[in-house]
């Protein structure tokens, strides 16, 4: 009956506390291993992704640690994550600014689209030489399309060259290429999901359109309304909560009613919040809930579920190509669509150098894939690498770009 | 092979949507249903928790509606709710304002002493009348114990009399209700946990006692430092993410290290942070995150496990009979406290029905009970309805007790 080195309390609460000590641990390591990345020039997302790779299976292993054994700690910390993209993409949908967009013109929509169109070939492309399925394929591709322009933003930002013509213009393709991504992605989830035959997949791409629609009206014409509501209401928070609420209730809604990934439901409501008044209110309650807690959780389990050990000899190759691929597609995509846009070669090829970085969003759309059965574990930590590599490389070759000597033309737009 | 309703994307991800749609209800409720109770008069509080009564088991049952029967739905629910435990017990550690007790002084103190020791005894009492075992007297006579004043200052600040000599004793004497009901609580887990015998006790309080000490000195010591560290990070919301992950490891290491239940770990750090500088920073950050998700997640995952309809016709004389219990050891417990402390009986008299109101930590305390086993579920139940009757009549009562027009002598101090 007594046992005294295991009192009540910890054999009791036996679930809970390895959840305490999994975040305490993961949350920290994010935030210290991303701040010495940002020390060393690099973004923060990379170094809370390592961060998670020296953690997941391919070191530490920590959820098989001793003291970390929950029987489904990985599967809590994993939908803790998940929450995590839901507000990260709720956020960039209320940051996309509509208007940068139209300011940079015809050179930014083209090497927008040519930017995604061209990755999302070369990698159908390449994974089809390496035989894998059509599906797993198309997802390959589908994550080399998605641009993280963060990166090259700070980038810019240190260079004093984001107010540049070429900055504009990346900004510009880069909120084109994150609608762009949104959209194939449920495009590819639908028409795998919807099953054999041409009057399937009509039928589920226009139940999936409906539902796209229902979801965007009621996030521009609901959305702002609740919001208000939120606001009067006489609870601590009322406005968050609310909104909060409804992104939740959207993004199922998306993904249950039309079979569209939640992430795109709350990329949409993102977009129709953000055109309201409350909009900087509703970001200066989130941005604590969100990278405080949620998105380190959900940059650190990316590198929880990669295992680099697993993969095999095979693999190695295909990593090395796939991110090859991954750098000259961008480049000669977003270059070409800004050359046709107008840009001059040196300009078009800086744009184009500026969209090679991956990052969340890939990640995103590859735990998606996951998550549908339609990417294998070992293609999600390939894609992991990609991410991990077309990061590191952006700013140096940006600095090196821009660092020209003639390199004042820039700066006339 | 193609199953048009139900797309791939709503099978595999059935796991996570059930989730979605049940944060998105209870989220929603909690903070509508609070704010209609702030309309009617009453506490925020009272509402969330009768949101969650109505969700739960007792009425609709939300976790096995149909689109809601996740396998783990109700675990993960009550894992954010107890996340939500940990921080609202952090953010009154940092509000606990020992300034305020000792300018109060001793009506205050000898008021928070019997205002704890009475019910405790009154509790304990009517549970060994009742049958009850032991180890769940005492746990109920905890749950007594434990007056939560945020009611009473509302109500005493829409009278104007919060700034009267009744208030500051109010509001002293909940802080030292709060730190004995605390420590009562760590006491009665670490001894039932101990096992049998003397020295068995003896060795678990020392250990309790012991790890607790490390805790606190971690919390006043080292807590700021690493606060600090966060404030300098380059990474977004360095500091909150900080911050909570040494909430997390402290409350971690009060449980595993010495069966003192997670919740005081987390109390002790706030005391800890809340003489740094950066309190208000940390405060300003928490906030969001506990109030606008986590914290109402907790209230309504109360009402979820509360089951009103399995109380048989025994337990309802026993709740009749505890909530009368609850009630008049509060105020003749207190209001001697207050009396011998110095004050006339009028004013006694007002402290002792400002005590009366439950809340939070009544409940925190009988969930920590549910989770040690050392709690059955209908007296869980019990405790609820106690906590919901407490709250609703203090208000009035207050009222009453401060409208006499003999009023102006409370507002001399």
């Amino acid at each position: 009956m007594s046992i005294e080195s295991t009192p009540a309390a910890a054999t009791a609460a036996a679930d809970f506390l390895p959840l305490l000590l999994a975040l305490a641990i993961l949350i920290a390591s994010a935030k210290l291993v991303g701040s010495l990345s940002v020390r060393l020039g690099q973004p923060a997302v990379l170094g809370e992704l390592i961060a998670g790779l020296l953690l997941g299976p391919t070191f530490l292993n920590l959820t098989s640690l001793p003291l970390l054994e929950g029987p489904d700690l990985g599967r809590v910390l994993h939908q803790l994550g998940q929450l995590g993209v839901l507000w990260l993409m709720f956020a960039a949908g209320l940051e996309a600014e509509l208007d940068d967009l139209r300011r940079s013109g015809k050179p930014a929509l083209l090497a927008g689209i040519l930017g995604v169109v061209t990755p999302m070939l070369l990698g159908l492309g390449v994974g089809l030489v390496f035989r894998y399925p059509l599906q797993d394929a198309l997802f390959i591709g589908l994550t080399l399309s998605a641009t993280s322009v963060s990166i090259s933003a700070q980038t810019l930002l240190e260079l004093n060259r984001l107010r540049s013509k070429e900055g504009a213009a990346l900004l510009g393709a880069a909120v084109i290429d994150d609608i762009l991504v949104i959209i194939l992605l449920s495009l590819v989830v639908a028409m795998v999901g919807g099953g054999a035959g041409l009057t399937g997949i009509l039928l589920q791409l226009g139940r999936m359109l409906a539902v796209l629609l229902l979801v965007g009206l009621a996030s521009v014409y609901l959305l702002p309304r609740v919001a208000e509501w939120g606001m009067r209401l006489r609870v601590s928070e009322g406005l968050l909560a609310l909104v909060l609420s409804c992104v939740l209730l959207l993004g199922w809604a998306a993904e249950f009613g039309g079979g569209v990934a939640a992430i795109t439901g709350a990329f949409v409501a993102g977009v129709g919040l953000g055109r309201s008044h409350l909009r900087e209110e509703v970001e200066r309650a989130l941005h604590p809930l969100a990278y405080g807690f949620f998105v380190p959780l959900f940059l650190v389990d990316i590198g929880l579920q990669a295992d680099i050990r697993s993969l095999g000899s095979g693999a190695v190759l295909f990593t090395l190509v796939l991110i090859l691929i991954a750098i000259v597609s961008k480049v000669l995509g977003s270059g070409l669509g800004a050359r046709l846009g107008g840009f001059a070669g040196r300009q078009a090829f800086r744009v184009g150098l500026g969209m090679i970085s991956r990052g969340e969003v890939g990640l995103i759309v590859a735990g998606v894939g996951v998550a549908e059965g339609l990417l294998a574990p070992e293609e999600f930590t390939v894609v992991v690498l990609m991410v991990i590599v077309t990061t590191l490389v952006t700013p140096p070759l940006l600095r090196l770009a821009f660092s020209r000597k003639e390199g004042a033309d820039a700066a006339v737009g």
